[in-house]
């Protein structure tokens, strides 16, 4: 099979706000990476939270959710170990299966420490930007999820943001020996985290790091990667490079 | 060369305590993992902070120190990639370049979150088990890092644990999808967090985990790891296994 066969073949439903060309989640983010490092193109499906019947298929109701040809893959950590097996041939996520194991950890650091945090300083810009139909579900689910209203979790941004910025030390630590969390070149531990900060930088204005944290070389470096793939994404609102 | 004489030329000067067989330093038991996992049984000499002289010869003032015939390596971090790379034909600590960068920033996630909320609870049981020569030392340099007295950082233990146990989120998440960091069997990555529980439990009666916290059961496995290596390590007072 060629591989613009294989690359037609592949369909991404990707969570979308009332634009549909604003693609913000951080979970669809780390796919994106992966399918940017594999040399895939997929076919990118705007999908909105009031749409579980068009991903009932998957036999569940989150996206990502890959389709590629018969097979139908979701959960973002799924899907990379999946471009993994089908595309050997190309460009390594993982570099084995002790890479992958601790990629693993790495996707769960970024999912448990720093997201949360993050969550809390976009709160008001995901709820402006969602269509209309997704924004009672969002209210509803975040105000469960974090005990209190939208405005009154998203009011103490700025705490969040220096508590974002001591969780992230490991990173700086690291950054210390080598330029990516995978080594020389990025890969999937790198995008594990990079998908938060895309998540941020697609919905909102607020800056997240300071200018002089190695944390912004590192993450210029990933918006700069495959041809500044990530860095040419639509943003919200006017934002300087 | 023989194994036998391979492994006698392997000398690992550590941190021990006024009794010379506690060894509490959390790198020292990173590397003392190490060399458990590639099979060897290094000759392990005491040394006490103020004994600056007897590891001069490795360029700087800090446990541990291996000395493999006429290398000297210093910095646990580095001594695990020596000893990956003088013993690729026995069980990898890495599974290649990947694994190994992973397993950097794993590494800097312990030092850097749960380390110095472990250490805020051992500091008086630290302080009390060092050789009386080195207790002015640890109470000068720890006064200076906590910005108080000992007993004050020792103080608010109770609510460290509470908070090292919210930073220990990501391997609890992780744990439900594999058995170890670096997959079906510990490696470098699990030895890197822990080494911080070993430094706990040798030194102090404190419990850092409850006993149905998922992390309880992989440090279990981990005492229980080379034919219980770790849990065989002399403690400062009575435990129960």
């Amino acid at each position: 099979m060629s591989d613009t066969a294989r690359d037609t073949a592949l369909r991404l439903y990707e969570l979308a706000g009332d634009d549909p060309g604003l693609r913000f989640s951080p979970h669809c983010w780390k796919v994106r990476m992966a399918l940017a490092h594999k040399g895939l193109s997929p076919e990118c499906v705007p999908w909105h939270f009031a749409e579980k019947d068009a991903i009932a298929f998957s036999g569940q109701g989150l996206v990502p959710v890959l389709v590629a040809g018969e097979t139908v893959v979701s959960d973002s950590f799924r899907i990379a170990e999946y471009l993994e097996a089908a595309y050997p041939e190309r460009p390594t996520l993982f570099g084995g299966e002790m890479g992958r194991a601790t990629a693993r950890f790495i996707n769960a650091y970024a999912d448990t420490l720093p997201v949360p945090l993050i969550a809390r300083t976009l709160l008001m810009d995901i709820h402006d930007r969602l269509a209309p139909g997704d924004r009672p579900y969002f209210r509803q689910s975040r105000e469960k999820r974090f005990g209190m209203t939208l405005e009154q979790a998203a009011a103490d941004a700025p705490a969040r943001i220096e508590e974002l910025r001591r969780i992230l030390q490991p990173l700086r630590l690291m950054l210390k020996a080598q330029p990516f969390l995978s080594g020389a070149e990025p890969a999937y531990a790198d995008y594990c985290l990079f998908g938060m900060f895309m998540w941020a930088r697609v919905i909102s204005p607020t800056e997240l790091l300071a200018e002089d944290d190695p944390v912004h070389a590192w993450r210029a470096a990933l918006l700069d990667a495959f041809d500044g793939f990530a860095r040419a994404a639509p943003t919200a609102g006017a934002r300087a490079a």
